[in-house]
């Protein structure tokens, strides 16, 4: 069985959105993406940090569904990450309300031995150093997938950068790519990361959909248009989770293979927007994930016979 | 051979964008539309007023191209209608300048005799009680379709909602969808809509694509990722040019065949934006087309064996 590597926050959010909020509920990069990538039967391990005021509860969950925790850090006496959000009307944009880094402030990451060989590593955002602490603990790993957001580009271009040298796919948001890479078209933006390092860039658009930039190849893969859009916290790295799921399952990282990824994760994502939080994607039943698969196909393909 | 019948502005157009600026140049609704559609092998003709400043070299480019201007209204002494518009740095929303509608406030449309049997009617974006008359001139169309704008949702919203209750198709941009249904969701919006008449519901995304929706079923084209936008003018009309078109030539008016319809409208509106106003659709040859629909297809189709 192939082995997926994932680091990024195991953390508590609050959530609001035009139609309710929550408490503290489970949250984080590295809870989402484990979640999505359970679907798939594959070996994962977290490597992450909290405190001991996580409840073994959320732990349970994520054990329950076969992700490895040797990786995870419990710091005793020390808090866990938060994060509070408010999403806008339109959903697609939303502004930090707090952010309580706790126990993430000194995180060290450490690799467990019998993940130091994984077959494909997940980065997921978190700050460059902790993510190129990971590259350099893991041995030879036929992928590496890069997420991260604007905030690092501000803060840690330089250390970002050498990251990005490193992996070879990177999956980030349109407006990052166009601050990344000075261009606004995206088929310019994305040959100018492609130049930084990594073979592949998937660009995600929310509820446009993603791209998948190869070489001068692209492929689209499109979100599913839903009735409601509750929460998308989470959704692009519920899409990662699917992503890098589906290439350490079927053990291929060929452009082909990397096109149903790509739509194996927009599936997921599909979902987690549905509920608050991690609710949808700790409810999955497989009957459901592939029946939405069906959809995705209905959406998008068709006959048309070129002479 | 099966018969199209469009009614839309023939027009002039100013147009500045953050690539340049134009002055007066053709332009219009059914200017597009007929450029697009007559990439087909049908028969079309327009039905539209201009003043007697317009140019013959400009009505030569629709005749050149088989476009039948028998239902052109020629007003002596009269102005074309003049249309002046400025675009943002994200080339997706614009300003309007001037607006000076000249003969167009006064039109009243007369289908030529030989176009009343018209197969398919497209009713591009103009005052609802034009778009009314000219359904009351035709002779049991096999399908008409009607394109519109949030302007007379503004002012004649009654009239519109007539014309809406009498056509098979619609095609609307996202934001025009949400104000005429009052939902968010574009999936709800669409429903709403068909509710009021159409069977058919097409969604504008301009740069993030066009949805079909029938029933309970959708299909998604996405708009082809380019290297540059120069003038998004006429992409709509592109697109719904390329739409009508595609459904008269192969006279086959089934969802599976629409599906096809809408990538080829997007195939053409791909083409449209790359050059100011109509120059890129008047020097657009055969090749060049087949070649970006193999783009659309490597851009969306992928192969997932379901179980």
């Amino acid at each position: 069985m192939s082995k997926l590597l994932i680091v990024g926050t195991v953390a508590f959010d609050a959530i609001k959105t035009p139609f309710g909020e929550t408490d503290k509920i489970l949250g984080g990069a590295g809870t989402y993406i484990a979640l999505s990538a359970s679907q798939f039967d594959i070996e994962s391990g977290v490597v992450s940090v909290v405190g001991d005021d996580f409840p073994q509860d959320y732990l349970d969950l994520l054990t329950d569904r076969n992700v490895n925790l040797e990786g995870l850090e419990i710091v005793k006496g020390g808090k866990t990450f938060f994060w509070s959000g408010r999403y806008h009307n339109d959903m697609n944009t939303r502004d930090t309300l707090d952010t309580q880094l706790n126990v993430l402030a000194d995180f060290e990451p450490n690799v467990p031995k019998n993940f130091q060989d994984s077959d494909i590593v997940m980065l997921g955002n978190l700050h460059p150093a902790v993510q190129l602490s990971v590259i350099d603990q893991v041995k030879n790993p036929k992928l590496i997938v890069l997420d991260t957001m604007n905030f690092w580009m501000d803060s840690e271009l330089d250390l970002l950068k050498q990251v990005i040298s490193k992996v070879d796919v990177i999956t980030i948001n349109d407006e990052e790519a166009r601050q990344l890479s000075g261009e606004y078209s995206l088929v310019k933006a994305a040959r100018k990361i492609r130049d930084m390092g990594p073979d592949y860039v998937v660009i995600k658009k929310g509820e446009h959909g993603a791209l998948l930039f190869h070489k001068e190849e692209m492929f689209f893969a499109p979100a599913l248009p839903l009735e409601e859009v509750f929460d998308p916290t989470g959704a692009g790295d519920t899409f990662a989770g699917g992503f890098v799921g589906y290439l350490t399952n079927t053990n291929d990282i060929s452009f082909e293979n990397m096109k149903n990824a790509v739509i194996y994760g927009s599936n997921l994502a599909s979902f987690c927007v549905e509920k608050f939080g991690t609710e949808k994607m700790l409810n999955l039943d497989k009957h459901e994930v592939d029946k939405r698969l069906e959809s995705f196909q209905a959406l998008t393909q068709f006959e048309i016979n070129l002479a």
